[in-house]
């Protein structure tokens, strides 16, 4: 009976293995920690070495930043466990695994001693991490917990990075959700999200950071035009981006690699993976001219081509090492003086039993003779029946098969087992010899982490360059006033969807002077897109990305909120409705002039003058916040709510366009000044296949409705 | 350079280990194959050996089809290619894997032949596969695909089954969606569904069968009381019921263990649980008393002992056997008599080894000799340097140590070696022992997978049982008339999210005379919960289940169709109120006075008065269906509604209650004949935390359009 001992507990936040994580996706292991309404968040990506912490003073932004992170694996002071907050995440796809952990492991003291241990310095505040403790605490429980489940010692987490929500543009849940910027809304998986139709860059690093951007879009008007500097220039450079990018997509995934290469979970195969990479870099760098912009300047100036690393790997192991680390056949001949004796003493041994066949032949006189080897029996001699009466006296009788016998020779054992006695002692060499290597590799860790975020966000600029180029999208012009305007934009998801010119562009213009746009028009007219690509286009401009516009100014925003569409939620027994409101309320509760705000249809879940009642007085709301109103997009069924334009000065109308012919309807999906008049229900209906008879009869209903004889008989 | 060659593609549809498999999820493989409006579907279950096909007549069955399997992979012929049916999939979560496959492995010959040759028949008649052709075309195409991914051969789908749509209660997959009958449709997946609440089933075979219940409720009267008595047999036998399902606990899946044996895959260690769970079974046959009705007693005829299987390895592996079927130490003594000779020759050499070190400490006078082995050197003696002198001639050195000198002799390097070669010889033969038990218990495959199919049976049965007596459901009277009578229903999954008690039970009493039911009321009140747990409880009935009511009347329902809540997808550029018109009219073409319709909030989408129109001309129809009328819930917020009850004779209205207590409201959840003339909205969106400037001016808005006034200045 073997006893095997529990080396590792591998939960979900601890995976390093590139076969169980997707190239681009992050996969955080997060703790949280809060005290009264103060809270502090950390979060480790193993598989990258990223590590961070963050603090608020309000538990509503700690639920927004958990949901904006989406950790796989969650940890909570034990103390939190009378809550269950599985249901709280519950609406998270996949919802992180939550572990309850002991208070001690949150202990602001210990924490603090563990991550000086951890960092190797006495003093947090280099890190910039004075004043933080409830961060800290967090972080402390992740190293407490990393330690515990025996993942090998992170050492490249080299660093602890503090980080203020506030820096970032405003992304609740529901916006997220209703964005689809991460995955879309109907399959709750990547393709035909925001993130998948803009992603075109060619390394798992530059994935993940272009992720990470959209998940955090900048406020800071000169970081946000520092980063459309760069893709602006590699616009205009489309041979320089299409080398760079060709280049880009040999490299193999650095950060994770160099995880895997601390933790010893790096394969042989995994250090050439390395090196061939590394080889790249020198061309890469020729491929960075001294008139980029400064961003870019600066990262390539990161960009150190760690010759001595690769030269380390290729003096040291042969270019196509086996998989295993424990067979050997790993090392160039010439690295190390013992191995190179072993591997001369094999040669020297398997030459001599190659030679005995002859050598016997010769001695016994047996043309048949034949030297072999199996498992069982090793090295030995096989000789037919028709030839025994010629074995010599030193053939030692091993085995006698129908029409042969077996032997072996002192002489043969000796050989053999002197060669698979140095067989072993090459592998066991060669097994620590490669371990030291990767530890010794393992040492310049934090390097290959900065020519690994260089070149991650540089692939990302390119990237965006290269969507910009492709889809015709124009540089937005940022700016510290307030105001959206756009010219001919697009939604960057559903014109990639539809075929080539299908898509129809318009224009909005939201300024100081007309702050709420109350917008009109039947179903399928497209009133949804056009609210929803307006609000994309602003977040993307903020990552720093080009639009689908002609044209775009665009004031930097605060936050982004959506009132859309809402899914009734039984499990959690609330209403359609009652979603729709709460989503509401969090809207009005939080919003500033410097918002943006996207409402499709309120009030649609309960009666109709409830309904419109409701959303009359969230319109007035929206317009006269803080005497300047926020920027709004109100969709809606209320024809009614077009009379606020009359009534309040920063209102506008607009209507999405249809024309009719002979009964049919043409949808135009084009936005124009004023209020639409009619919804054109029944030919959708009719479009939808609803029977003949039904839609006859509706139309004789509403015309009934219309001449107000529908309350007595329905005729 | 080692070689490898790839042995299995391993695509999802073919996967057996039980690691990478939900033990309680079904895991098909399907294929498809059209013509004109005729379809054929083959599906094989290959951890399990399922293996069936079924035909039909028109394409939008078919899709229904495919949507109620939901299979991880769907084989089509290459000509399908042309369309993008990755599309029409992507509802689907998991959406399957889309393998397009050359027409000629559809082709109705060489399927004939394939499936004889695979059946070993020659007449497919037997299997009741007369006249079918496409289904066996997509039948053979399955064959066909497996003999390339090389799984081994599935000698385990003894048996192709073939079926019929019409047999079965329908099931749209908005219904299936929209009913949450699989998953939670917030987050998509198991929990709060209804199969996950009423799965209370103890065996991984259990769980998959009454997941294909609820996939594939019945429509014949005889077969759900078949059923039904067993349930009310068990349900009333509590001891019995206890007893049989704490035996049950303890069975290994023996459908997917049974699989792995047949295709090679089983370990030493399955085997061994195979004959622990086997050798439960004549306990459990004594839990099956002579008294049993009909369904049950079948069921337990079929249930034998399978001693034999049971005897072969318990004779032939030891109890604990190692995990790997390469190292030996697998087998018990005395099963086969080389494989003892060589334990004993292992066991001979060992102890002269062990007996060395006594032995030449006497012959030499050296008493700190020890006999020690390492991978290098094999065994050796070992002499401390202060006894060399000591050292026989006989010694052979072969090693220096700083404090000792390592020997070997001619004689231990004798014993030593055959040692060796007798361990290798042994761990061979006992692979091929193993490969040759494995086989021959895989003969018996059959006979394994009717007593899993049998044991499944009887603990969906006795869990069904056990969930009724714990929540104190009802046995549903079946009957073949008309009408849905319900006294003191409950939704099975929302009772059990609510705290005891918590939920309000209400009566329902659809009926020849009662056929449209327009229920109205406000928000929250519970108005989609009391339509959805009729539509449930309903479906709960037709898979034998006794349901959750004090009484329930359900004449056998043919479909059961709902819209309910639609999601906007603009991934398919379809509007919310397209989707919803979509799945209206898909229900008045196919809705007969047998279905079971539930409609929530038609022509919400649109504006008011088309939204109304639409809803009125479609609950008219419905009405008035073939003269009788379809069983219909139809919850609303158009109050104009309700004027129907007037004018259609089958019209009754039904209103969720509410108390009003100084201005705040109290939801009772109860079911009152009646039109409602409320819906509290306003009251809602306060509850929801909307801000009371908000609140108050809503108010006031609504007594403006009430009064009339709105229209000119909005005060």
């Amino acid at each position: 009976l073997v006893r095997r001992e529990v080396t590792r507990i591998l939960t979900r936040g601890v995976i390093v293995d590139p076969d169980k994580l997707a190239a681009k996706e992050a996969n955080f292991l997060a703790a949280a920690i809060w005290q009264g309404r103060k809270w502090g968040i950390a979060l480790a990506e193993l598989s990258t070495g990223d590590f961070r912490l963050t603090e608020g003073q309000n538990l509503e932004a700690m639920w927004e930043e958990l949901y904006r992170l989406r950790p796989v694996e969650l940890l909570l002071p034990n103390s939190c466990q009378t809550e269950d907050f599985s249901v709280s995440f519950a609406w998270l796809n996949p919802s992180p695994s939550l572990q309850y952990r002991s208070g001690e492991d949150f202990h602001l003291e210990a924490a603090t001693r563990r991550l000086q241990r951890h960092l190797g310095t006495l003093f947090l505040d280099g890190f910039g991490l004075a004043g933080y403790s409830l961060g800290l605490q967090a972080a402390g429980a992740i190293l407490c917990y990393l330690e515990e489940n025996r993942t090998g010692t992170p050492r490249h987490l080299t660093s602890l990075i503090p980080y203020a929500q506030s820096d970032y543009l405003g992304l609740d849940e529901a916006t997220i959700r209703n964005l689809e910027i991460f995955e879309n809304f109907r399959t709750r998986s990547r393709p035909n999200s925001l993130l998948d139709i803009v992603d075109s860059t060619q390394t798992p690093m530059g994935g993940r950071k272009l992720a990470q951007w959209l998940r955090y879009p900048l406020k800071q008007l000169t970081a946000i035009q520092e980063r459309l500097a760069v893709v602006s220039f590699y616009k205009e450079q489309s041979l320089l981006r299409q080398k760079w990018r060709d280049l880009l997509k040999g490299l193999v995934d650095l950060e994770r690699l160099t995880a895997r290469i601390v933790l010893e979970q790096a394969t042989p195969r995994d250090l050439i993976a390395l090196k061939n990479s590394l080889a790249q870099l020198p061309a890469l760098r020729c491929l960075l001219p001294p008139e980029l912009p400064p961003l870019a300047a600066n990262l390539a100036a990161e960009l150190e081509d760690l010759t001595d690393v690769h030269d380390a790997i290729k003096a040291a192991l042969r270019p196509e090492p086996p998989l295993s680390i424990k067979e050997g056949g790993i090392f160039q001949e010439g690295y190390n003086t013992e191995l190179d004796e072993l591997i001369s003493l094999t040669r020297r041994d398997k030459d001599w039993i190659a030679r005995l066949e002859a050598r016997e032949k010769e001695l016994t006189g047996i043309g048949s003779l034949k030297v072999r080897y199996n498992k069982v029996f090793g090295y030995y001699l096989e000789v037919s029946k028709a030839n025994l009466h010629l074995v010599p006296e030193y053939f030692i009788r091993k085995q006698t098969l129908v029409n042969a016998e077996r032997f072996i020779t002192a002489e043969l054992k000796e050989y053999e087992s002197r060669l698979l006695g140095a067989e072993e002692a090459r592998k066991d060499l060669e097994l620590q010899l490669f371990q030291e290597l990767r530890r010794q590799i393992g040492q310049e860790a934090a390097r290959l982490k900065k020519v690994a975020d260089a070149l991650a966000t540089l692939d990302v600029l390119a990237a965006l360059a290269d969507i910009a180029a492709r889809r015709q999208y124009a540089c937005p012009r940022l700016q510290e006033g307030r105001g959206i305007r756009i010219v001919q934009g697009r939604h960057p998801v559903i014109e990639q969807v539809l075929p080539p010119g299908g898509f129809v562009p318009n224009d909005i213009d939201l300024n100081d002077r007309a702050t709420l746009m109350i917008v009109t028009g039947p179903n399928m007219a497209g009133k949804s897109t056009i609210l929803r690509q307006v609000a994309l286009i602003a977040l993307m401009a903020q990552i720093g990305s080009f639009v689908p516009a002609a044209a775009a100014d665009i004031g930097v925003v605060d936050r982004i909120f959506t009132r859309v569409g809402a899914v009734d939620d039984i499990g959690r027994g609330q209403s359609t409705f009652l979603v729709e409101m709460h989503e509401t309320a969090n809207i009005l509760h939080q919003a500033t002039p410097r918002s943006l705000v996207v409402l499709d249809e309120i009030g649609r879940g309960t009666s109709t003058f409830d309904g419109l009642s409701l959303a009359w007085a969230v319109a007035e709301y929206l317009h006269d916040l803080a005497g300047e109103g926020v920027l709004t997009l109100f969709a809606t069924h209320y024809h009614e709510l077009t009379a606020l334009s009359r009534l309040k000065p920063r209102v506008h109308n607009l209507q999405v366009a249809v024309a009719e012919a002979s009964g049919d309807i043409v949808f135009l999906h084009q936005l124009r000044p004023g209020a639409a008049n009619k919804s054109y229900g029944i030919q959708v209906a009719r479009l939808a296949g609803v029977p003949a008879p039904v839609i006859a009869r509706a139309q004789e209903v509403l015309e009934n409705i219309e001449a107000g004889t529908l309350d007595q008989v329905g005729f």
